[in-house]
């Protein structure tokens, strides 16, 4: 009788102490797969002003080395541009599809030697599939495919971590690029 | 006898459960109750440079684009207008309380036909009440509330993430904006 | 007696095992101690482009205040430059060891009335000991130590969070500077 309810007392405790526990637990082991919560594939466009595009254009050069301007990309791989863009996100690679989010931030050109980025952004969506953003920074060295880092999300994505591989789908010149951004997410919350 | 079979039944119980609770480490279901681990407020004011108010200024414009220049904020929204501060902190809305923490980063305007800005900066503190810094990103499309990341922390706030709530406060004109930071953490070391 | 025994094992067990879960849970007491899953050590080298250097520098400023240029850092602490740098990252203080990486991004200065800095930036590896990047960001108080967060990274440091303390090893008058990089993280996959 005591026994049994020794028993039952510390069964309870455990019970208390695991439903404690069970909330939360972190660090994964390198060994264990890797398989993200949640996948997405986005496209996203910018065209860049270049004193002729105001119409169109969905991003401006706003810093520039003092060999450079603001209306033409620089020298030497374009080292030290800033861009700001406001970019449609869709989810094909067509340019005229319904956006469904806007890409929304900054990227630099930080090497003279050969093209490559630092890139601080979000996509942002409100619309009645996808509601919050997700935020992303990293370096790009415009290899065919790269990772950059998630670092946030809001809203349907809240707390969001992950990477995303980007591959530049369409170059035109300096003033048209199209990027495919392949979403993976490894905490969900 | 019957009493053996009963905690032995227990026993698997709650070794499944255990089981069960591993599945769930890291990757937390949506329906998880999502508690903050430490809440805070406080209001931070950004006194812009406009050519006229260099003692009292807080902020630049540092880029902007080719339309544009570096003491008025450009048409079109601002769109290209990169900004830098180093606001202070308080913990009310009131601008000339004792600040307790600088605001420190800068913000853009990334949109040609409305209002949105994209976010990079930290919230420094180095007194007896909070010592460490709280870094913030994401994009912020300047709605009456609207939720960035918190992406990182140190000291007080080592590892911290979570997100924050943004409420312009008050705004004047274009020298003056105050905003309120509810500040949610998740994770907390 | 036999099955008391026995129970009482499987329970020890149980909290054994429990004992175990709850040391990786998600949300970590002050208490606990803090060990780094990974630590590592860096130099990165800035040399900023002043107008005479173009080809030793490996930064330019990209951004200033009104009262600035890009030639010449701004009065008042630099507040309002913008610096986009490609580094070299090596591996002892001496700048002209084999770089292993490059440092990439940016810096600004934020502050009036004494220097302070915000970081947004990534280590960029592509050699046989390492591959991968790891991102930078935060508010940098320009102590003799400070730390700054690591925000995320890819290949070999794929999901990375933690902190890095940057100790500034060397200054030249406002041409060069060293910095020594204490990476540790805390979050490893």
């Amino acid at each position: 009788m005591g026994a049994t309810r020794f028993i039952e007392t510390l069964v309870l405790s455990l019970l208390l102490l695991l439903s404690g526990s069970s909330a939360t637990q972190r660090k994964k082991t390198r060994a264990a797969p890797r398989m993200p919560c949640k996948q997405m594939v986005f496209y996203f466009h910018d065209i860049l002003y270049n004193g002729e595009n105001a119409k169109n254009a969905t991003s401006a050069i706003v810093g520039a080395p003092a060999w450079g301007n603001r209306t033409i990309l620089a020298g030497q791989n374009h080292f030290g541009n800033v861009v700001v863009f406001d970019d449609p996100i869709t989810l094909d690679n067509n340019l005229l599809s319904i956006p469904v989010g806007r890409a929304q931030g900054f990227y630099l050109y930080d090497r003279k030697d050969y093209f490559t980025a630092w890139l601080g952004f979000s996509f942002f969506f409100n619309s009645t599939q996808h509601r919050g953003s997700i935020t992303f920074a990293g370096a790009d060295p415009l290899n065919k495919t790269r990772d950059i880092s998630v670092i946030g999300g809001t809203g349907d994505f809240f707390m969001a971590r992950g990477i995303a591989t980007l591959m530049t789908d369409a170059v035109e010149g300096d003033v048209y690029f199209r990027l495919q951004v392949y979403i993976k997410l490894f905490e969900c919350w």
